[in-house]
């Protein structure tokens, strides 16, 4: 059956408008693949010589003539060209393989612009994603190789996507043609769903440096004339990113605990949540890993400490002074206590923050099912943020209490960065209770499907996909 | 020819019973890919309100005699009400996607209770691993779209293999219906190779932590008085983890050379190992997997060691009767060999153990042929294990042969520990004697195929799939 | 459309010949998809008996004569034996499965031998990279399900393409026959990739622990005889291991920085690249991942650092000293600020590098596009070295200018491993000023096609695929 499109022989000539390096790349990939390739050219005799010898390279009108399917790969811009050749394009198939520079650089998708100029043809997306370089790979290696397909006619696209997976490329049905101005935005993006999560973390990051600066540089120099300076780059940096750390972690789980009061609120899971809510539950993957990261430099951080030279001299300081002071024992039981207890739960809090993050690994999170998953992610998730509480409450210990602790009437740092994990660790406690748990259930399994886990149907169309599942992990 | 399917009339319309959420998000995603779905209803006008307009939803029998595909989105206790429709449902293919709750919750499978139910129609199992949630993604991100197929009729099986892509899973042809247990059971495991490693490493944790605890912390307090309590956060839980870890890695390569032995005692490779063998044969990945994380947590735990309060104490105190007994210097050449040495050591052999876990990442693992995966696996993993035996000899030392080390009459912690790691090491050493070499190289060899690496062939329908080529690696 | 290869009758047989392990295995994994399966043997009474009994096990002749596709399970050496039944195989599809022992071990492939054998059959080559274990899975797991497969009949491959996707593995199409040489080497490679890169680490790893050995082993036991070879285990390996990482990291941008100086110096694109530059920019990847594990590993030596009794002793022996010269303070503001500095640097170069390993798994990277890839690749790797640089020049600070610090007239190391680091920083700068900047963007884009990424044409067949757009990630 694959070799049909091969047999029948309108399909065997492919043709290809352009003659740029992503034409070039793509003539060879149809050569290897035993196709017949006419490139059409502005100045056929002049791009002749950058082509293979079997390629036929001519003008645009007579390449259109000779296969059924044409490969666009000219600019935007000289799509109004092409309306002169109308004629010659009736009822053939027409890849659009055009990028933009910006996102929604025009108010229509180029394959729309192309579809509305050329009524009488079929016009499909697609291979918009591969890179001229990918192209040449003659088989799958480190690139992805997956190409985003739509057209409004079923026929050509299946076609265009068994034509695809004869170039060894994974051809993926996107429907019709309403979704090319998506597939021409997925190469020009960059990073979108991290946008807000880094944006989130960069502003908790001033917050808490300023709020220690001020604390422990400003406050013990204009009180005490001491210069305390040389904290900055390992002891601020090293207070700034747990505090980071252990909110973007509550705030992961804050997201699914607003959803569940709004579906309580509500008494239904089909109420549409309010945008920022349905954003918020689509970044948590980010927001935790970004936790993850800042805690692992934290870790660093911690480790680091006492490869200080300045730790080195106080010790030696200290030293010195028990030593003339006659001081028999420094030893303080509670002291020692409080610090294994707290770097002991530091430890463990980190080892299970790093199955969450390893499990996202998309090959290994493709292994799991859904309770696995879950399991992972919510179990594990939040006995890792009661732990990392606990972390930090050990390292507050009673100064919270103390009337020394409050400079410039400030709270400790710690009292500040722990006080949203305390109250996600509560909510997540109240969540727990049997009454509230029960109502929760039933409004997510009284409108369950019969077989499957709850789910919020979406109107078609509608751009909203966040679940109440992905709810429940958190 | 993947446009067969749709212009096929008769499989342009496919027919879904039952109107939950599964129903409603596959309805959807047929009609994102130009698919007609009539909704089969117990209740048509309520369900109607909550499908697009465009959808057909009707009454069973009804929407039955549309349709030669019919997916039954129903629970299997409503699978006796269908016998009504028997004779609507004749020779069409019946789509059974539901799940259990339990897994072997009944004595055969829904799939197979459907056929048996309904014997002169053609039941596929199918799209039962696929979430509702996953079922809205139009395309492919971090979910996994393999879908398992399976049924008696292999046309029938095609067919919906070939429904499968055109919705953008990646259908996986399981063969007959007999394997409709094993695909329902799929969604509701819970790491089910994991079990055992994790008994095993939680078994080894509780007898390493007592046998350290009463080493360390009640043979002091009852001898001395001495009251070593501090040490159980970091200290014990430190002596427990490289001892779980190291004797979980031994684990690992004991199985390959058990299995050797048994290969060199009957002369033969074909003779099937017995059933734990087997079974611990198949847990080496997971076992390996879990002493990496307990040697990571343990060099965390380690790093840690400086930072706590009593190390500063302990150093402090012996900073000043150094100074009042006016020791010039407390150098001591063997035991910084000693130390040097054995960080050393440990450091190289958690190097080596992170590339082993690296490599075990899927998406890694998937790039290397057996021979680099070999080298790695096995190889690398027994220097990892000899340079790990050696860090725990050098943290030893001498202290095996010294008197006092003999608390209760009881070695101390690494004594124990290391036993199995040098029997496995020893045991290595043996199966590299040529004449061993030679004999198990003859075996595995001289029952070869003539192109492929050793393998023993299993009957066909056996469970057991633990292959040579494993054994091999370790 | 899939079942279109089983309704043939004459496809719905297969034969294999040769009775070994792999076919063993292809025989069962064929039965399970509902093929016949009609086995060829030298001595078929004697081999009947290792398989199912459905199977028919016949003499070479019978069996190739009862299908139309035939599986060669046998060795090369055998392959003259087949030109006996060379009428019987006129026209047939011959699959050739079989492997060497070393890459291009005979001058030409297995496969276009056989080609050239029997050369009225059609001969696919293909399956040989998987083994006989991964063909007894019956569903894809952590085994890779590629399969590389080529012929010169185009329908012969597509035929056997279609096959190997019934049997649930992916079929890659490489084309002509003249692949067969590459597919049939792939099972046989050795990390081939990593080769050059390896040797390079290795020899500066060489370099550096000499060098260091010398000026700080040597020199003091010569000049002073003060015996420091205690500090061969932990320190000295800890001041080789970051000098072959940033030097191996400032080799992976020094690469695209020749390509670039290439470019403009010829002032195009197309001219091709010396040989080893070429394979010098296909090592980046490689390089750089090396670069990371190293400095991974120095990261743990560096932590371990005050582990170490060595450490403790020097402490507590200047704490005596202190104590007894009456020493204030040690406090020295400088070397406070140095370390606070380095270590700090030394963290973030990590960090930043530890996010570039990271999306370089397989299954990371491919879920980003050019522009992601880019950013994280070139703008962040850029900074990891800059940083990574500050981190070692403040670790020098004044040294290099202190004439006691040339021992044997040697410069301290870290000038030594610093040079080329400090080379590739300042060459970027030059790269990013605005005249060479532009008149290198008017190079790539010059001769850009117009719709994607500079690229530069390969001639069809050339072996050569490093591209610019790889050139420009550095």
């Amino acid at each position: 059956s694959n070799s049909d499109l091969q047999s029948a022989g309108r399909f065997h000539t492919v043709a290809i408008l352009g003659s740029g390096d992503f034409s070039k790349c793509l003539t060879v990939r149809l050569l290897r693949r035993g196709f017949k390739v006419v490139v059409g050219s502005r100045h056929p005799k002049l791009a002749a010589n950058s082509f293979p010898h079997v390629v036929d390279v001519t003008h645009y009108e007579d390449a259109v003539g000779k296969a059924n399917i044409v490969f666009l790969a000219i600019r935007r811009e000289h799509y109004s060209a092409l309306w002169d050749l109308k004629h010659l394009m009736e009822g053939k198939i027409l890849v659009d393989v055009s990028n933009n520079r910006r996102a929604n650089q025009y108010p229509d998708s180029n394959a729309e612009y192309l579809a509305s100029l050329l009524p009488s043809s079929v016009v499909v997306k697609g291979f918009n994603v591969i890179s001229a370089w990918a192209m040449q790979q003659s088989y799958p290696k480190d690139a992805s190789t997956q190409v985003y397909i739509c057209s409004d006619s079923a026929e050509a696209r299946h076609l265009i996507m068994e034509l695809a997976r004869q170039l060894n490329f994974q051809p993926v049905d996107m429907g019709s043609l309403s979704s090319s101005r998506d597939i021409e935005n997925i190469p020009i993006r960059l990073f979108p769903g991290w946008r807000g999560p880094v944006l989130a973390a960069v502003a908790l990051s001033i917050f808490f440096f300023a709020y220690a600066f001020v604390r422990d540089i400003i406050h013990p120099y204009v009180k005490h004339k001491q210069n305390d300076f040389y904290k900055i780059p390992i002891e601020l940096v090293n207070r700034t990113l747990p505090s980071v750390a252990i909110t973007l972690l509550a705030l992961v789980y804050l997201a699914g605990q607003l959803a569940a009061a709004h579906q309580l609120y509500y008494g239904t899971k089909y109420k549409h949540f309010p945008q920022w809510l349905e954003e918020w539950l689509q970044s948590r993957k980010q927001l935790g890993l970004i936790s993850f990261f800042l805690s692992s430099v934290h870790v660093l951080y911690s480790l680091c400490l006492p490869l200080r030279k300045s730790e080195r001299y106080l010790l030696l300081n200290t030293a010195s002074q028990q030593s003339h002071t006659n001081v028999e024992s420094s030893w303080n039981e509670e002291e020692v206590w409080r610090v294994e207890m707290y770097v002991s739960f530091g430890i463990m809090s980190f080892g299970l923050l790093s199955l969450l993050a390893v499990t996202s690994i998309p090959s290994i999170s493709s292994t799991l099912n859904w309770r696995e998953f879950s399991f992972i992610q919510s179990t594990l998730g939040y006995i890792a943020l009661l732990i990392a509480t606990l972390h930090g409450l050990l390292f507050g210990w009673k100064r919270a209490f103390e009337e020394e602790a409050y400079r410039f009437y400030l709270p400790p740092s710690f009292v500040v960065s722990l006080a949203l994990p305390v109250c996600v660790v509560l909510g997540k406690a109240l969540m727990l209770l049997p009454c509230v748990a029960y109502k929760l259930h039933q409004i997510r399994k009284g409108l369950d499907c019969n077989l499957h886990k709850c789910q919020r149907l979406e109107p078609v169309g509608s751009a909203a996909n966040v679940s109440p599942e992905r709810v429940t992990i958190m």
